[in-house]
């Protein structure tokens, strides 16, 4: 009687969740140093100081009624306006304030614009592997989600497949650089053969086609690169961003929604964005954090922690025979499993405590999402495990 | 191309963000004091010391990596067993943390809960008047709202149309008490034969009829009163709670969901709000705001200065003639327009520079709303241009 779908997913086991939580149970029975769980995406540095001083700052001298009164909709004018001037100082893209939709965070973000921007049957079109709730916020729209396969070297999209890929009902595409759960980032080409495909494609069905980029993790990169910004390849373009990562701020869900200033019809895609707002009852983001944003836009956490995890991990795990493609960005490396089955395979490492995710939900068969955004010793703890879990295939090999 | 039901949310004129807007650029030009703005429900009483006093606290003292990480969906379970013990302190109304659902605020509760219930065509009644708000959630759900009169004497429902509207599709019915936009709270008595209508029609069609309790404004009562609880009367309940306006935090966003233990399969119901939180977006309430509940729960922004706001206002307009049923909770005044037409009404209000809202939007013709949540100043100021819109339509009649 009431709405089995969204009972279906309040139900669901999130098989990330479901590892998590034996991680955690089997944390209490051996101790929580002898467990090595990769499963989560949490950042573990803490936020940069100037983050908490700045809200005391805030809380201690800004009028009450005027801090944590409601904003308007797409949030304060104000902090809207600077977010879109140090996007242009950063990427020379144009951005505007009155086209940026302050949200509570990238998930919601995502939810958000789909619904503005899909009808009833519309194709969404990702690439594999992908956040597995894209598949929930695409259906929750009313789309349908067409998945594009890799290419298993790069792990760049198939260029082929999403040529193919693309249909008369195409509304949308997403991509994610850097990229949960590869850890790899596109760089000028990918993006620029992505937009020139996408170009085409426009031209042939007569009609826009919009690309997405989720990019909660822009700021999360471990080389030297000039970020592609979307806005400056592709004009029907979205950007997602989130301060979760960069600012390590999770929990306090705050976010926004660009739309390029050279999308088509920009405005009417913002006041669908700003419908699709009032209808999920999203009224604004927490003031206190939009107001501290103009302080904090360009503050990072320290990431040389997860640099150099990821480099015990990888130099680690490749020493030890496991394959996988090097993480340049975001906290997570990408593993073959060693066998076909990746849940088979994560059930097996669990033996040794190691919690892994497969790959499945991702979309892509036979490999694990290792989250190294974890505390660096555990990483070096974990090598033993990873070394008996290889030497179990091995003798089974025998 | 893109959605346009969105467009048409995100593009319609909110008549009452109109009116404030309208407000703003005349307070530019006569000046702030001499615009008489009654258009917005923005509290205008700070929040209690201790909020940010309880804020700064944890932001100097709580390891930042748990204060501003991940908490569950459903919100940190500490929390949520606390807000239990605190109702079930309040109101003996066996409230559980397991079945508490943090969210966004009110607003969030309704689009989540609503989704959570309604299938595609299901009826979910409103009482008017009502905020003008359900009629976007509940069709965002796909349902339908039928809309049942009041007693115009006192602003309870008529209970003969709200038994003949209920129908074999009704899924749900959401009560507002103190009531937006006319202060009435329901009483007792009110809430039992809501109650007892709602379950003899159960048992007739065979099927859940869900009650919610939209109370936002629950601490803002201005008379002596048990405030019925409405899990005590009904067992298949819901109740919506924000501390938007009892600590007066609205841009904050923190307010939560209860599924009342006694609803048939409740941890089905519980599990389907928690799917469709997952389906918008909805990742968890702000953990910095979540973590200072335990300490603020009850705490309570300056109420007398909205009473004594409610006794000026009131007694200026009867003392001008005006009618309107007395406000006995939350901070609006519900006034008759001294004509059928009250858009024609407050049109004429603005030439006085009193900005009232007309009640079409509220589902009810005729009334204004004002606001009373402002400093008391502007509504003794007011009151000369109430008397002066008076003596218009007492000359007009001549």
């Amino acid at each position: 009687m009431i709405n089995e779908k969204m009972f279906g997913l309040g139900n669901e086991a999130s098989i990330i969740r479901e590892l998590s939580e034996y991680g955690n149970k089997r944390k209490e029975i051996v101790g929580e140093d002898n467990v090595y769980d990769f499963s989560i995406g949490n950042p573990s540095i803490p936020a940069p100081l100037e983050v908490n001083e700045t809200l005391i700052d805030l809380l201690k001298n800004m009028d009450s009624v005027s801090l944590h009164g409601y904003t308007s909709a797409p949030g304060d004018k104000h902090v809207r306006d600077m977010i879109a001037s140090n996007l242009n100082e950063r990427f020379n893209c144009k951005a505007k304030g009155e086209l940026i939709y302050l949200t509570q965070g990238a998930s919601a973000s995502l939810s958000i614009s789909l619904r503005a921007l899909i009808n009833e049957g519309d194709e969404v079109i990702v690439f594999a592997p992908f956040f597995p709730e894209y598949r929930t916020f695409v259906n929750n729209a009313g789309g349908k989600m067409v998945e594009v396969q890799p290419d298993l070297s790069s792990f760049y999209p198939d260029f082929e497949d999403f040529s193919r890929k693309i249909s008369y009902k195409t509304k949308a595409v997403i991509i994610n650089s850097p990229n949960n759960p590869t850890g790899v980032i596109y760089p000028h080409d990918v993006i620029n053969k992505i937009a020139s495909i996408l170009k085409s494609k426009q031209i042939e069905y007569g009609h826009e086609i919009y690309l997405c980029s989720d990019e909660p993790y822009r700021e999360l990169v471990y080389k030297e690169i000039e970020y592609p910004f979307i806005t400056n390849y592709y004009d029907n373009s979205l950007v997602f961003y989130s301060f979760s990562k960069s600012i390590s701020l999770p929990g306090e869900r705050i976010g926004y929604i660009l739309v390029s200033s050279k999308c088509k019809d920009s405005e009417r895609v913002y006041k669908a964005i700003c419908g699709a707002g009032r209808s999920l009852g999203f009224i604004c983001a927490s003031s206190l954090f939009q107001f501290a944003l103009p302080k904090i836009v360009n503050s990072l956490s320290d990431l040389s922690k997860y640099k150099e995890n990821r480099d015990i991990l990888s130099k680690g795990l490749s020493d030890l025979g496991y394959e996988f493609i090097q993480s340049e960005g975001a906290f997570y490396l990408f593993v073959k499993a060693l066998e076909d089955d990746a849940v088979a395979f994560c059930k097996k490492a669990l033996k040794y405590d190691l919690i892994l995710v497969p790959s499945d939900s991702f979309g892509i068969k036979g490999y694990v999402r290792i989250a190294y955004c974890v505390n660096k010793k555990r990483i070096i703890d974990s090598l033993p495990a990873f070394r008996k879990l290889k030497e179990l295939y091995l003798e089974e090999r025998k």
